[in-house]
């Protein structure tokens, strides 16, 4: 069943609803939904509703899709939450690390800034809308969040437990509450400076798997690792 | 340090050894090392070795270096081994996957041919280079294998503990003895008579994520699982 991401969902069975934009666009010329076929609404914050389409304008540059919603329910969001604050890799992985996030259930994702970390995403535009595909993806009812930048410091200050990812520690501690952030080191790894804050915050230090990782590789193995 | 993939790692300390082909091209031409620096020397089978570049013939096309060794030792390889069966994601995702299997430290690769997964790869030799480039970068002293095609029938008969990966499933199961192989569906899902074959074979089913995940990270996310 095709999924669509719909931002107002009605509040109960029976009503009607106008899709339009890029979503309704994808579900006409991609997808080709019919009128009457059978589509899943998600709002990305835990609403999800079974709907059925009721008219299709299909047009060269934007279609609209008209909608009837059946059932529709609240979904919880995934516990633990697992925030992941890296830095963001080379070349177009970043995409593909919201991407694979989205799909091992991580809650959200910033740019960690390390001493070793410069590159930043021009905009967290582009990373909402990957999210956005992720979730259509992988069944989630509630987006991957993407978060403001953030530095080491005010990292190490963020509630619940704080787990940071290095060779130097030991396999993974066991979560504990609701919440959990897992910090990624940058290519270079921390600074011996990195090592005390982390050290004086009494973050734990653990270690996902027995080789070197990219990041992208390391984000997703700690969430995997955190869940289980 | 540049670690150099070499199959012919002398035995002893003290020897030397002339390295030629692609990878002392891109050690001379790309990571530009010097007569007097150290490198590793790595075998892919488990043998490391420190050297000292002692000559470097840099040309246009073939290079060369000569490098002498100095301690040489065996590492074991990561136990359990984890053997990975799926089939080929879509598009440029495989030579992906065979290099995030690295990282997380699988054994071995093969591509699992399923009712519903028809794509081959047409060359396994551009996965084992894949496989080795990825060994330079995470440091793993065994390549990960890549292993001929194998079909359902097959794979639920290989030795050791068996686990099918599938959203049936519930957690992963806890990882006795060696050797552990997890088979990973085609993107259109087990069908039901590979589901019996399953069953009839007793493979421990197994979920290794909260949503639906792509053949490439539900292989990933199994074995960081599986490993942890």
């Amino acid at each position: 069943m095709h999924r669509v991401y719909c931002e107002q969902i009605p509040a109960s069975a029976g009503q009607a609803c106008q899709i339009e934009g890029d979503e309704a666009h994808h579900a006409v010329r991609v997808k080709r939904v019919r009128e009457g076929e059978r589509v899943e609404l998600f709002d990305g914050a835990g609403v999800v509703a079974e709907a059925v389409i009721e008219r299709v304008v299909a047009a060269k540059r934007s279609s609209a899709i008209e909608v009837r919603v059946g059932s529709v329910e609240t979904r919880p969001p995934e516990r633990p939450a697992v925030h992941v604050l890296a830095p963001a890799p080379k070349g177009g992985a970043l995409e593909q690390m919201i991407d694979q996030l989205s799909q091992v259930g991580a809650a959200s994702w910033a740019l960690l800034r390390t001493e070793r970390s410069e590159r930043e995403p021009r905009s967290l535009e582009r990373l909402r809308r990957a999210a956005i595909e992720a979730a259509k993806q992988c069944g989630r009812a509630h987006l991957l969040d993407i978060r403001p930048a953030i530095d080491l410091g005010d990292a190490l200050r963020v509630g619940g437990r704080v787990v940071v990812a290095d060779a130097s520690g030991v396999g993974c501690p066991a979560i504990e509450g609701g919440e959990a952030s897992v910090l990624i080191g940058p290519e270079g790894g921390w600074s011996d400076a990195e090592r005390d804050r982390i050290a004086d915050a009494g973050a734990s230090v653990a270690r996902f798997g027995p080789h070197v990782m990219r990041i992208e590789t390391a984000a997703v193995a700690a969430v995997v690792a955190m869940l289980m």
